[in-house]
């Protein structure tokens, strides 16, 4: 491709705009935004009307358009947008985190048969730019471990919670009043974005494409101050983790709250802040850390795909393609069999009625707490019950990992 | 080039071995060690004595070698080494930082000529993909400041001594014996490793190629005991910081000890682990933190130069071209007239005898104490006349930034 890039946008949202101004202000990338396709025809833009469309052809018709940058919200439309470009042979730069978990497999297969580059670092971590470290810098590596926070609402709740001593009520509406929780904050909140992410992650890191739904996520949406101040008595902060781990030949990979002690360096990620923690067998453990949402931020990461395009980047997927290759041992490719889910965990978990524990299977208990207030235990229990409680998940029942030291 | 790589191997120390031990290990990468070139010919190696060469041209001469990896020591003879198979076209991986630093442009010019890569990520920030991620990263981005802590001896020695309540000498003699810090630690603890790598980290941070005998270095050599009590007074930590920030057109570069807040992420970088922070205009602050030194962790860094190679990876050096290009307003490019030093720079000064101070031009004093024991000033200095206390630091004067909130 040649140094010349003319993007055709969908998109102008928070990370849309974002990407338009940081573009413009580069001093080095010859790239400009040709056009953009819209959904409201009645939002008042920033811009001149004249840069915007509201027809998906008069972007994905136009030959002289050689990238395709799509940064809509809805996931299903995005698959249309991104599967029809790359099928134009066009390349594509998406932060759709939710369209590329759901998808993956079918955009790994359309990214080999056109020739064509997708790039996704906007999608995952903000302006950290975990997915190309771990594509490119990592690529040899035998990664053992990989963590991290990787929602900035969730993460600027609880911080809010446990610095400025607030109810979960009044933390989520100052998160949505800065801007850093959607009016509807359930995917936050509930883990789904961050496991959109820690799918994205996993292939990366791993070599292991799982579908969103394979993964556990209990979230952050029952928390309460008593929560926060267990964790405190504990020298700890609770944050919502992201986890994937080896454990044998398999993996284990899930998304819950965690307690996270001082001195670790999670510990003192705060705000909006996302973190990122990777260990490999040799180059030891790595964290890398910054801004995890906002406009610019997420703009940059994806000006930097766009610019990557320019000397024919493309993501090699070595691990993936080496799993492909030699399959589970006998030459068949099953990600789903390389899921670990029978394993206990130590978790602490406050609740109401002691019957919302009814479907949790509890190996031992080591901890426990009554009184009319509050009531928690801590303990030993299966991992795969814990996907028993996604129907609780509406009541007053809080869960949260109690790391091993 | 193709999948199959084939290195020659200059030096077999830590770093080498290391690197031989992680490419050995990799299940991904197709390469292998051809020939091991050292310098002793008495020493007992842990592998079979037919792997190695005594004479640069076993490896030099060998048309069947597509990869130079250079790991020793001395600076000239691995710029003699490097120049060589460059102008040979072989591509090039170095983890010699000062002979980087003190031989860039030659180097960068080399590039050019001979249409090779020259790849060094192991020369700065051990196991951080720092280089990488400000070459490409950060390609388009206006970057304003960057931080780090980059010597891992110097990081363990304050780290000692804060935590064991050690003196420098004890605290060293430990870095010592556990392999963080060479027998004769000079080059580590006067900052001048520190100042060859931030030396690289201003070229692909701000495109400027600076000398390294243009950047101040004072090191960690003249800390005390009281200098950590006053710290810790403070809510701080004393580590050493190099340092490179915009000031208008021009940059002010340095490597001295700094106080470090609590809060600040460089803070709870500890022992041996190296942290470098960018800061952008558009992507906000990002941190990078991980192992700074060590066998693996250095390794790890070469090999993924070396995995790099196999999809043609060159560095793009996009910001100093564009540099070149423009030149300083005038079509000349004079990276020398980029460098400000005429400024004023907040620092507490630890002496023993006043007159040590003669050649330092105090703008004024913010805090003074005297006593038998030990005299400090907190003063607002004139950073030219800083250089001035080099031929001091053999005395027992102690100089650390204290920063702005």
């Amino acid at each position: 491709m040649s140094d010349k890039i003319s993007v055709g946008l969908f998109g102008f949202g928070c990370v849309g705009q974002g990407l338009y101004d940081v573009l413009n202000h580069s001093q080095v990338l010859e790239a400009s935004i040709e056009k953009i396709c819209v959904k409201d025809q009645n939002k008042e833009r920033k811009i001149d009307m004249s840069n915007f469309t509201f027809n998906h052809e008069d972007i994905l018709s136009r030959k002289d358009l050689n990238v395709v940058v799509e940064l809509i919200d809805d996931a299903n439309e995005g698959f249309k947008i991104v599967s029809r470009a790359m099928n134009n042979g066009v390349n594509v730069v998406s932060a759709n985190k939710k369209m590329l978990a759901e998808n993956f497999e079918q955009l790994y297969e359309l990214q080999k048969k056109n020739k064509v580059a997708l790039l996704y670092e906007g999608s995952a971590g903000g302006s950290i730019p975990i997915i190309r470290n771990l594509e490119e810098y990592y690529d040899n590596e035998l990664l053992d471990h990989i963590e991290g926070i990787l929602n900035g609402s969730s993460n600027y709740i609880t911080t809010k919670m446990e610095v400025d001593n607030l109810s979960y009520e009044e933390a989520l509406g100052l998160a949505q009043e800065n801007g850093f929780a959607e009016s509807d904050p359930w995917l936050d909140v509930a883990g789904f974005d961050s496991k959109y992410k820690l799918c994205l992650l996993t292939i990366h890191a791993f070599g292991i494409i799982l579908k969103p739904d394979q993964i556990l996520n209990l979230g952050i949406q029952n928390i309460s101050f008593d929560d926060i101040l267990y964790a405190k008595q504990k020298d700890a902060r609770i944050k919502l983790v992201a986890k994937g781990y080896k454990s044998g030949d398999k993996i284990r990979v899930y998304v819950l709250p965690q307690f996270v002690k001082r001195g670790k360096p999670l510990y003192n990620i705060m705000y909006e802040y996302n973190a990122v923690e990777v260990e490999g067998a040799y180059s030891d453990r790595q964290t890398l850390a910054g801004k995890g949402a906002g406009s610019y931020p997420t703009g940059s990461a994806v000006l930097s795909d766009v610019s990557a395009l320019t000397y024919g980047y493309k993501y090699g997927y070595k691990k993936l393609e080496k799993m492909i290759r030699n399959g589970n041992g006998n030459g068949h490719y099953d990600p789903s069999s390389m899921l670990d889910t029978n394993f206990e965990l130590k978790v602490y978990v406050r609740y109401n009625d002691r019957s919302s524990l009814d479907d949790l299977e509890i190996v031992s208990i080591e901890e426990e707490y009554k009184s009319p207030h509050s009531n928690y235990i801590v303990a030993n229990v299966k991992f795969n019950s814990l996907f028993n409680l996604y129907n609780k998940r509406e009541k007053d029942l809080f869960v949260c990992v109690v790391p091993e030291e």
